[in-house]
């Protein structure tokens, strides 16, 4: 009842979906470079403070792709296969990072307004959230390697989540004051580390449910 | 009296074209969002209507360059080599997929207006009728891996016909309603289902005529 | 007295120089397209005859661009390594391509006028001259894998001379007639195919000359 | 009370990583070209000196960006695996990489004006600042392959040291003398050479001091 080739295909085919987000990761990455531009009407000395916001976008942005494709990386390598809803989730991911470079250039002209904050912050959430739809559908148990169990999927899916939270989050607090919301930013490392935590807690809770099996077996 | 390399060459450079291929498809699908830009005029807060047809624009070239993609890696998962005639024309089915990104930023800057309507449709059904071309070249019998024959290849080729028929069909529509016409793009899901499952019977009666010879064989 | 990790470096190293090569080919194939744009002054049906010089440029360009991956491709099959002046000379040729976007730019903006053609032309000249130096560093003896030698290498050069020596000659042509010169460059594909027959010549004579020492040995 | 999949994870995710370098290099150094166009008011024919100082800018940072993914080149083929912390680094220098399109473009608008070339001098220094950085971190003791010791990277952090103190003191001349400061940029090469030569007799020295435990333990 289902197509040939669009099931857990190992070797090639997995390698090239691999292959083809990366390479989209890099380009989505590399082009945000093309919005930093002198303003034209300057001709003294290069002045960056007149770029700053630029300077600061690229950064910001740079480092959320940069996030996104390393938890990218994390979740497949603990897969041996996928299936035709892993690909497609993948595909719909993938266009929402190829998509960052729009809202970065928005939020590069216009600075810390409500709107291009809100817009920045909601599509760089958006992209999290559909990495989490993505993770979920992916790492169904037939579809994970050996030593990867429900556990590991929870940790995942929590430290998944830290990163479009805070963005959502911040996304509400532009809305009454937009620089204090480029702010909160910054609260996407220790989040991803508390979540990882709060993650590992429910990871060895489970593996103290599943293990008396195991040495039952033995 | 044929070229060395040329010729079902294993290994790198096999993948070296499939490589290729998949750093095209991925270059073509991002530089998309370079067409996304506001309107210079606008200083007020950020109002995505106003950029709407942009947004669609990008959304449905990167499913059109997303579903080739997904095509073009079925296609190279059933060949075990490839010749100079095979890679001529997927040269020839790269170049229309780097070209896409053209028409895309044609519509978007034009929306629906008939001309610019049949330029895109026209250009993406071309597309797809060059990985037709492509798919009938390269699967040729001496270059597909075991388990592949005439009846899966009919049926490859008719799910490949799917998406070229109703983009040729849309362009017709756009003669008289433009408007129309966009609507008819979501035809392509239901149609590749269509094509696929008639392609499948197809694939059995094929698989029902071989057969016996298979148990002479035993 | 040699630098340990530059020589004939098997494994990962080569793959990445290959890889790294077919990545800029690819991008520089792909930012093609940025170039096609309509007149921003045309708001009535789309005309795809006031960009026809560009889509032709596209088209040459793309196929120019083509024509030297293939040949990059060939050349790599019959590498088993590479040192670090053929890594050195790689990195010149793939500026050469890397660069080939501007000067198509320069021939879609002024069309067929002898400086724009004599720069295009003269362009693509000199990377293809730039991949015979690279050709004849990379293809010494001891970097050939097993059946290759003098008499193949002598037909890959001999090859590997036919696009740069028609861009050559329609640089000329171009001094007193552009128009026509554009016209040469499908002298392109007869060129590849007769200096590849003498080349074969040339394999055969030197596969004859060596042949005695081997029925010697045996 | 470490991540699991972020340690040393060999196969896959090593060469994923890798890959996605590649990747970023090939973009950046091809991106380089969008810069090189025409004066718009021009319309006479081609004149090249007109965008001379766009064609050294193109040059100059596509071998900057070249020799920087030769050492990236060299330094991974001496690990075996990374950590954390290498791909945080490496994300950094990569960062700084797809950066140099812009200072590049700075220059190339500007000329020999001292706060462009400190600019561009200083770019092209901070990231090579951040390769020893990542160099450092990455060739800790237990990341890398046999063969390769405390000796060895000396060697590779005093080579890879020569590029970004030849611009940093090339930032210094622009202060007073800008136009002489592009010159010295020519140093590049030598420095890479003396500063290898040094590393060398590091190199030498550091195995001697080794090889003595070696023949005891024989």
């Amino acid at each position: 009842m289902r197509g040939r080739a669009d099931h857990t295909s190992p070797g090639i085919g997995f390698e090239r979906v691999v292959f083809f987000s990366d390479a989209v990761f890099a380009i989505a990455i590399t082009l945000l470079v093309l919005d930093l531009k002198l303003p034209e009407t300057a001709h003294g000395p290069v002045d960056l403070r007149l770029i700053a916001p630029k300077l600061l976008g690229f950064a910001v942005s740079f480092f959320a792709i940069g996030i996104y494709w390393m938890a990218h990386h994390r979740l497949f390598e603990t897969l041996k296969g996928q299936d035709g809803a892993a690909r497609a989730f993948n595909l719909l991911f993938l266009a929402a990072v190829a998509f960052l470079p729009f809202p970065t250039s928005v939020i590069t002209e216009r600075g810390p307004e409500t709107s291009a904050v809100v817009f920045y912050s909601g599509s760089i959430a958006a992209a999290g959230f559909l990495f989490i739809l993505l993770a979920a559908v992916a790492r169904r148990p037939s579809l994970l390697i050996e030593g990867e169990g429900t556990g590991e999927t929870l940790r995942f899916l929590l430290r998944a989540s830290a990163a479009p939270l805070v963005f959502t989050g911040s996304a509400f607090v532009a809305l009454t004051r937009p620089g204090l919301a480029m702010e909160t930013w910054a609260l996407v490392f220790p989040a991803v580390w508390l979540f990882d935590r709060v993650g590992r807690l429910f990871e060895r809770a489970s593996a103290r449910t599943e293990q008396p099996s195991v040495s039952d077996a033995a």
